[in-house]
């Protein structure tokens, strides 16, 4: 098991064996009450002290720093199997998707997560592409919204024409955009965010949704996708509690 | 210099003399149009044949990876010294402020700086105790925002009190409380923002502020300072554009 757990490190062995890592208190204890499929919980003897991890497997800590990702306090781990999506759904008349173009930096996609988490948003796409969200510093940075927000890779093109043929409005996040302050919301809604260097691809803007973007008068620099999202979402949580 | 750069790693030396370290060639690239005092520049023999690099000091590929902090590429190091501030001027009657009580994570407090440049909201407030702003993953964190916006330690709750008694709002973000939203908030106006771990300090809640939130209906789990920050400062941005 412990060779087992360690692979989960690499996303080849994830698709292979359909689990993936997660890791510490926090995060473990999210995931024991989320009722997602447990493969092993392993702990050191202290976390297996107390009484939520009590059924862990004691392991040394030399070897779980060896299973663990974290930089320190490699002390619970669980190896943990990947839930099975059935097939998409289309949009609900008043759900709001959030869908990631290309997003390559798992701490971000964590972070977005968390916010779809935060905003009741229950849904995020990522194109074939994007990191791994099994990926365990995507886990780490959900602080457990893995388990709530039903996060999956889709061929991004055809779903979102696919939307917008049942009539979600596409709102592509740009810096060319128009205010998003000046845009009436719809509520069946994708909201895309383009990759941290490369914007929304040509594929996805092809599909001619509505261009917005955060009104701001900063420097050179545009925020980054995770900030980008939350600004975002608040907007869209204002405008849909209307 | 390579001795005393390499020691700019450290708050200490960072506080004996004054100077700080901006790394890479785009953080570098905004410093050098941003008239700060640059103490010295050191770049591999690949970075200083760019023109715009052209003057900095060909150091070799070792001698940087041991001055620099960043993971990968310590191509391009500068030595900076920090801009002296004059005593704190009260806020105009249209300003906002960003304070920040009790951060402790530099990368959290660089992306505060990048989302109040992107705003245009020229002052973030730093409770004595938070972490280094000249910290150098802060400084990478803001992508050259450090430089426009003008970020300060200060005796948060005498500033504070100060600046109500001067007639500004103090807004305390907090999960308790009421909705933004439903607030009409003022143009001179104070954003607190509290630790990651601990929310406000008391003594900064004794100065009873507007108490405002986030609604979400997530999770157990908030948004970590910089999304949330991200998502006040929205709101605030978009009440006052009308």
């Amino acid at each position: 098991m412990l060779k087992h757990a360690r692979s989960l490190q690499q996303k080849k062995f994830r698709d292979e064996s359909g689990e993936f890592l997660v890791q510490g208190a926090k995060v473990v204890g999210e995931l024991l009450t989320s009722g997602w499929g447990v493969s092993a919980l392993l702990a050191t003897e202290a976390m297996a002290a107390r009484p939520e991890f009590s059924h862990a497997e004691v392991v040394s800590p030399h070897e779980l720093d060896r299973v663990g990702t974290l930089e320190s306090g490699n002390e619970l781990i669980a190896v943990v199997r990947k839930p099975v999506r059935g097939p998409l759904s289309d949009l609900r008349d008043d759900e709001l998707v959030i869908a990631l173009d290309g997003i390559t930096d798992p701490g971000n996609l964590g972070t977005v997560l968390r916010i779809a988490d935060w905003f009741g948003f229950e849904r995020v796409w990522c194109s074939v592409g994007s990191v791994d969200a099994y990926n365990p510093k995507c886990v780490q940075a959900s602080m457990g919204a893995i388990f709530r927000v039903q996060v999956q890779q889709v061929d991004l093109p055809v779903v979102l024409a696919r939307q917008q043929e049942c009539g979600a409005v596409l709102y592509m996040a740009s810096m060319e955009g128009s205010s998003v302050f000046a845009e009436r919301l719809a509520c069946k809604a994708v909201l895309v965010m383009g990759s941290e260097s490369h914007g929304i691809s040509t594929e996805v803007r092809a599909l001619q949704g509505r261009s917005i973007s955060i009104p701001g008068k900063g420097g050179s620099e545009s925020l980054n996708v995770a900030m980008a999202t939350s600004a975002l979402c608040m907007e869209f949580a204002r405008q849909r509690m209307r």
